[in-house]
């Protein structure tokens, strides 16, 4: 493999310093629970093992946008929750989303991540495998305390699910015969799991009814959708004068995103052989990212992965519905328009 | 490094065929319940991702003496249990240890366990650390079943204590200037924290007071730090005609280790720097293996660690005098003497 170009895989989080507007209006909304938040979380990542808040404070305080925690907190407000165990839930949501990015860095062998020295680069492989597990362990512990079996179940399912996830994008990897649906499948329990949980879990301590936990459940799991379908078309397409986004990252790895899956079926026999090179053996050379990119255009690939998120977006819409209009209900759905149009 | 000798590290279990007989008694002791054990592991390794069930069954199912869900199952009966509670707690013990050996295996770069090729050099490390996150999830959905949030804690916080033993592992791995106390943390943390869970929990779960839980606490505390010190010490000087055991694991790892330890204490300025060299720079020769090996028996450290394993298997006694006469609390002191005098 070659194909040099400038590294910086802001794929799955801008830098905290450039948050795009709706994602400030939720943080205001709930600054104060968000600054709670960001206290618990300082805590908690605390071990008198220093290698641990060292590699753990890297990556969980530098960057990140907060936006899984947001929804946690956002959704209990939606709920009208009035006591105070969304904050460690919120911090727990964290803390896995932090475990599986640090895993998911030392298996996708990745060196960078929000445009920094990835955790695997800076500390190796091994404290990075670690110190996930370590975080994974101590968000149990912060749902334990939220004395909600409940609660617990659907975390502990969305970390199935996503480790499933996960294995099923290894399988998915450099097999240009990947489905549509398999990939769908691969978004939904990778990323969108874990949004699911984060707002359904709110509905859950704040003693709502089954029907508003599945209506949160739902905005969360096609806003999931949504985001990793612009993030994957957001790899071929981010300019990198944006935040310093490059795209290629998932070129690079041979990763089957929807650009590339509509791509192959759309083209002819001579792209099919280019994409079997580029992506199934991982043979690639100068100007290959940019034919690939090329290919994309040319059959609207990247246009309908954008449209399809906009679709999933519209789901996530209707889900909250069942809601009555409020300041929460308003920014949650700013959120989906944020999370669809957003360049980087 | 160099050191060429025939590798087959079953430093941490012995072939599930060749139990020693007290293991055997506390395996016919709760039989029915290791059965239903084995089928909940076998249900709950299941997924619709087929590389997940191939992968743990291959580290699961292959060997491994269980003798942590059947310290767990031991114990409920000792606690006069009537539940049924404690199978998937002890399904869940054993769920958490596997994951453990998979990220293990990943972090030392491991190529064989249990005398078999491990999951890592033969699936890869990505899906041994993503199905290791797999069944500690899983785990935690086994743990929301017992429906005790007390059982969620204490497996929660024994979960952080072993990422940090394993952390802290590594930051003594190749330093000889490791101390004793810095050592027993280790083990204490890697090891002896999930005995000493296995065991408590089950208390715990039979709804016992709090003395016997910390009984069964201490027990399977002391328990553990005796079977690693022995794991250690065998490392080092187990016959190779016993079950295809051959030294030398830590020794090529730069693991610091007790009779590494007491060895560099003891020894000579020449000697000193001799393990400088190979657990330090682990620059290692012909010979070198045999000439520890030489020094730990000059010095009696390897002796001297089993002995001080005798120590704590004398405490893990101790702990269960609050307990009357019974044949499980019988088979509970034997496993100690099989710890301790085992030869693999």
């Amino acid at each position: 493999m070659a194909v040099e170009t400038n590294l910086n895989p802001n794929r799955d989080e801008p830098l905290s310093s450039s948050l795009a507007s709706p994602l400030d209006s939720l943080a205001d909304l709930v600054s104060d629970d968000l600054s709670a938040v960001n206290k618990i979380i300082i805590e908690r990542m605390h071990s008198s093992v220093e290698m641990i808040p060292q590699l753990a404070s890297y990556i969980v305080a530098a960057g990140g946008k907060r936006l899984r925690p947001l929804l946690t907190l956002a959704s209990a407000r939606l709920c009208n929750y009035a006591g105070d165990k969304h904050l460690g839930l919120a911090a727990a949501v964290e803390f896995i989303h932090t475990a599986t990015l640090l895993h998911d860095d030392v298996v996708d062998e990745s060196n960078l991540r929000r445009g920094l020295a990835s955790a695997n680069a800076v500390f190796g492989n091994k404290p990075s495998v670690l110190v996930g597990d370590f975080l994974f362990s101590r968000a149990f512990l912060l749902m334990v305390e939220t004395g909600s079996l409940e609660v617990l179940r659907i975390l502990s399912n969305a970390s199935v699910v996503i480790a499933e996830g996960e294995v099923l994008q290894l399988q998915t990897t450099n097999d240009t015969g990947t489905s549509e649906e398999a990939y769908l499948a691969v978004i939904s329990a990778k990323t969108a799991a874990l949004f699911a949980a984060a707002c359904r879990s709110s509905a859950v301590i704040a003693g709502r009814p089954e029907s508003e936990a599945a209506a949160l459940d739902a905005y969360g799991l096609n806003l999931g959708i949504a985001f990793q379908l612009v993030d994957d078309a957001l790899d071929y397409s981010a300019l990198p004068a944006r935040l310093g986004k490059t795209p290629g990252d998932d070129f690079r790895e041979g990763k089957i995103t929807l650009p590339v899956v509509l791509a192959f079926r759309r083209g002819s026999e001579e792209d099919r052989v280019f994409w079997r090179r580029v992506m199934e053996e991982t043979v690639q050379n100068e100007g290959d990212l940019e034919h690939a990119i090329e290919l994309m255009t040319r059959h609207d690939t990247l246009r309908d992965t954008i449209d399809r998120a906009r679709q999933y977006g519209t789901i996530a819409r209707n889900a909250l519905s069942l809601f009555g209009d409020s300041l929460e209900k308003r920014v949650l759905l700013e959120i989906i328009d944020f999370v669809v149009d957003r360049e980087y």
